[in-house]
């Protein structure tokens, strides 16, 4: 199941790009005099697939002998050189650096491709006994180092591409349960949903690109998840093979009876062992679904209104605001109107200046909810200061919305890179977060002589507080852009930990969030979890180093 | 901090019960001659607190002396006989059966009554010392034998009372945030938040006679879950005191770096510490708070709406159905009236027989909200062949809502035992499991050659099921009234894990539900909480058996 459409150093599939359309030179001409940089049009291009060397699998005849004969119902077990390279890594902005240079920093040796529950257990208990180190792997779409093929203890490692073992495996109308193989696709997920009148609703950025398995393991987060929540609240159970033997959850709503162990599954990244099966809660596909866009003259009166939206508990599926800068930026990657510009210059005149915010408002249901619902939100947001612009900027956005991610390895041809972090906070953080988020940015790039654009949006919003997504866009040291990129990782991760800030609200921990992740979690959050881990994985054979650094010896 | 105004044998405050009026004698004929009792007048007595003996205590004078040393902020030790004795159990029917018989377990052979966050601490380091059980115990309110003074190793047992560490440490309104300490009770809560505009909306049944730690530790629920969520939906922080030292977890809203490990504090029962501070997510006091009661035909067809009423996501705060049984129950109970009788009759002939069901729906917020849900609900309901009653029978039992419990204790005077037990099911499993507790009870107690009533709810809903709890009424054989129960509630538990119920929905597991919980937990799960026990708590001091069972040796 090695998807040859893909791209094998970028993200997506092979000739999809971000429309710029015939402003795109004028769009990089503006980027780059405001990254000051000096030969924007200049290409920084990729080795070729081809041209990267592989050290041999260090796994011998015998055991791939053995990984073989555990793939009883179709699965294949390979060594050749593009499917490791294909397995080596996710697509975080440094993933990209690495494919593009061709500096690898591990990579898998061999890459066996199940296609049933049983094959992973099967799979699984070869790796046990031949001591050989396992990397889940769905969609590979991880940003943090998730499912990178390294092992801190150097034994030779299998990656377990899981999209061979797709689809619903049993849908049980009455309960609105969906029991879902792990390596299920999102967009297979939701077309074999809505043939049959249902959804999950659950719209990652890497919906595409990702699996059912990988959303659960990193604790992943949609874009409607003020109506659905976050993948973890759709966990109604699930299945594991472990080291320690095969386990199902409880399957049902809520329990009292001690810890909620599917919200330890959730983001355990594939450290206690490999999802099999996801039973998610899903809902009737919905009627009909609005989006609205609403103008409000600072990110501060914006961020008033969505807090106030979300108290008032009303039934939206999607909220989003963008900061001034995040607002100005869509204005400028759209396709140039001197409408648009007229009309930006009369709302100026009207208190909505530089610092204007947008919002978008997604509401899915019956037409008279989504009128209601809509209504409502709209009314709060005008006493906040806010003007409804309707429903075209938005569905611009909408529709996209999952092309977005394309740009960053567009600009990255260019030499510009696109950085991504998030985290969660309680409401009163999210200006004291994003201040220091800014400066850290501006400081770490000075320091090297460069510039960045620096901007915001609030994703996921909750009664007790609220995601911030920062989009850092930057001109790339070609000589060695990670060494590069390390400090300036830091110095954001840093900034937003020192408010109260998660290192992550749904990208997850992997090998790049780590120390911060250590570091919130404490000294005895540590402990916990580290004693999960030696129960279940003594020998941490499962994904190691991720999440969880290796005790020492 | 021991409250000589609490029954030191029965639930509640000394002095109140729940009031039957002028029909008490009529409504105990009914009972009995339900349940086939021949003197269902006669007195049960119970033994009277100074004549049960208790062993002398094991903790010798220096180990005392460290205790009371550790007691830096105004705490004190003690070894009083009747401290001893209201510490040593919850509040369960078993409980009540040991307490009235004078047969208690075991007792504590300390009882520490702790006034801040650093005492907890210090008590604790003085047992790990010392190799003294610790048992946390806020109201003692626990029915499943969560805080019962026993250690399967036999070692001295200190009971802490955490009542004393009371009281709201920090209000972040910005962020509707309150930190509070964890022996802080319900209505102390409540009346310190309401005085500053705020309100956790959290009311178990136990709610005047419960603390903030011991909802967290046992995963409470309470009766407005439907908008406010379970207790663990409410926690956005928690500190505890643990054998491996203090622990602070992340604070703020959803995170998805890693295992939500505040999912794996809440539930803990006190086994991986005692929590000392919380943050809970509080709201603004609603202006308005509405209960209206409507009619079904049918369980089945009351099941249908409150499914409905769920999947359209109101902002419903309560949300209940009684079965038939239970209606009846409700209407026998409450004052006779010949209109009534009058009424029931017509409704007999409308097509709402024996098997009618109340649903209670209760609202809360601003005015025109209330009435907006309201109404959607009663459209929804009117749907499913519901009759609206209006507010007038909803609001009498809700006026009554926390002086059901003390209708146990009235009962066992006449040797009528109330026995309950609930659990959480999908939706499809909600008639299989009453069916089969129903007939479970039946046949244990027909063994006996005594009958039952056995009545059922509907008590707190989410789009992925419902939790369901059982009223057990019965004849007590008062010469071994434990090892008639035994039975019975093995027979109710086994009967609702056949058909994928959980043994708590939020009761919690204690000593009463371990061998459920041990087998809807699995053996890996098992392993993976053992796991996390070895590493904060191996030589399990705290809380000694609750929640696992202790490995052998």
């Amino acid at each position: 199941m090695t998807r040859k459409d893909w791209k094998w150093n970028g993200w997506g599939t092979e000739g999809v790009r971000y429309d710029l359309g015939s402003h795109r030179e004028a769009f990089l001409q503006w980027l780059g005099s405001r990254l000051e940089m000096d030969a924007p049009g200049t290409r920084w291009p990729s080795v070729a697939l081809g041209d990267i060397l592989l050290p041999e699998t260090r796994i011998d005849g015998g055991g791939l002998q053995d990984l073989g004969a555990a793939l009883t119902t179709g699965g294949s077990v390979t060594t050749d050189p593009e499917d490791r390279i294909r397995h080596a890594m996710g697509r975080s902005l440094v993933d990209l650096f690495r494919y593009r240079l061709g500096r690898l920093p591990g990579s898998p040796d061999a890459v066996v491709h199940v296609t049933s529950r049983e094959e992973v257990a099967a799979v699984g208990r070869v790796c046990a006994a031949r001591g050989l180190a396992l990397v889940p792997f769905g969609g590979g779409s991880s940003v943090v180092g998730g499912v990178e093929a390294v092992d801190p203890r150097n034994r030779p490692i299998v990656t377990m591409n899981l999209r061979g073992w797709s689809g619903i495996q049993d849908l049980r109308e009455e309960d609105g349960y969906a029991v879902v193989a792990a390596g299920t696709l999102g967009p297979d997920l939701e077309t074999a949903l809505n043939a049959r009148g249902w959804s999950l609703g659950h719209f990652p950025q890497s919906f595409e690109f990702s699996t059912v398995g990988g959303w659960v393991a990193s604790r992943s987060s949609g874009q409607q998840s003020n109506q659905y929540g976050d993948i973890a609240d759709m966990v109604a159970g699930c299945r594991l093979w472990t080291p320690a033997g095969d386990w199902q959850t409880w399957e049902g709503p809520v329990s009292g009876a001690g810890p909620d162990l599917r919200e330890v599954v959730a983001g355990s990244e594939g450290t206690l062992g490999v999802l099999t099966d996801v039973t998610l809660q899903v809902h009737r596909l919905p009627k009909t679904f609005r989006i609205q866009a609403v103008l409000f003259p600072s990110f501060v009166e914006g961020t008033g209104a969505l807090k106030a939206i979300v108290e008032a508990g009303l039934r939206l599926s999607f909220l989003r605001l963008s900061d001034g800068e995040e607002t100005a930026f869509y204005l400028k990657i759209g396709h140039p109107n001197r409408w648009k510009d007229l009309g930006m210059a009369v709302l100026g005149r009207l208190g909505f200046g530089p610092d204007r915010s947008v919002m978008l408002l997604g509401t899915e249901g019956d037409p008279e909810e989504v009128d209601r619902a809509t209504a409502e939100a709209l009314r709060i947001a005008k006493r906040h200061g806010g003007l409804s612009l309707g429903q075209g900027p938005a569905s611009g956005w909408h529709r996209d919305r999952f092309r977005h991610p394309y740009l960053r390895d567009d600009l990255l041809d260019h030499g510009i890179a696109i950085e991504t972090h998030e985290t969660a906070v309680p409401w009163s953080r999210v200006d004291p977060v994003r201040q220091s988020v800014r400066q850290a940015v501006a400081e770490t790039l000075a320091r090297q002589g460069r510039r960045a654009i620096v901007m915001a949006h609030l994703s996921h919003s909750y009664p007790a507080g609220t995601c911030i997504y920062f989009i850092v866009i930057y001109p790339v040291d070609r000589e060695d852009p990670v060494a590069q990129w390390r400090p300036l990782k830091a110095a954001i991760a840093d900034a937003a930990a020192r408010h109260g800030g998660t290192i992550s609200h749904h990208h997850g921990v992997g090998l790049d969030h780590r120390p911060w992740w250590v570091q919130e979690t404490g000294p005895v959050g540590l402990r916990l979890i580290q004693g999960m881990k030696a129960a279940l994985d003594p020998d941490h054979l499962c994904n190691p180093g991720k999440l969880m650094p290796l005790p020492e010896g």
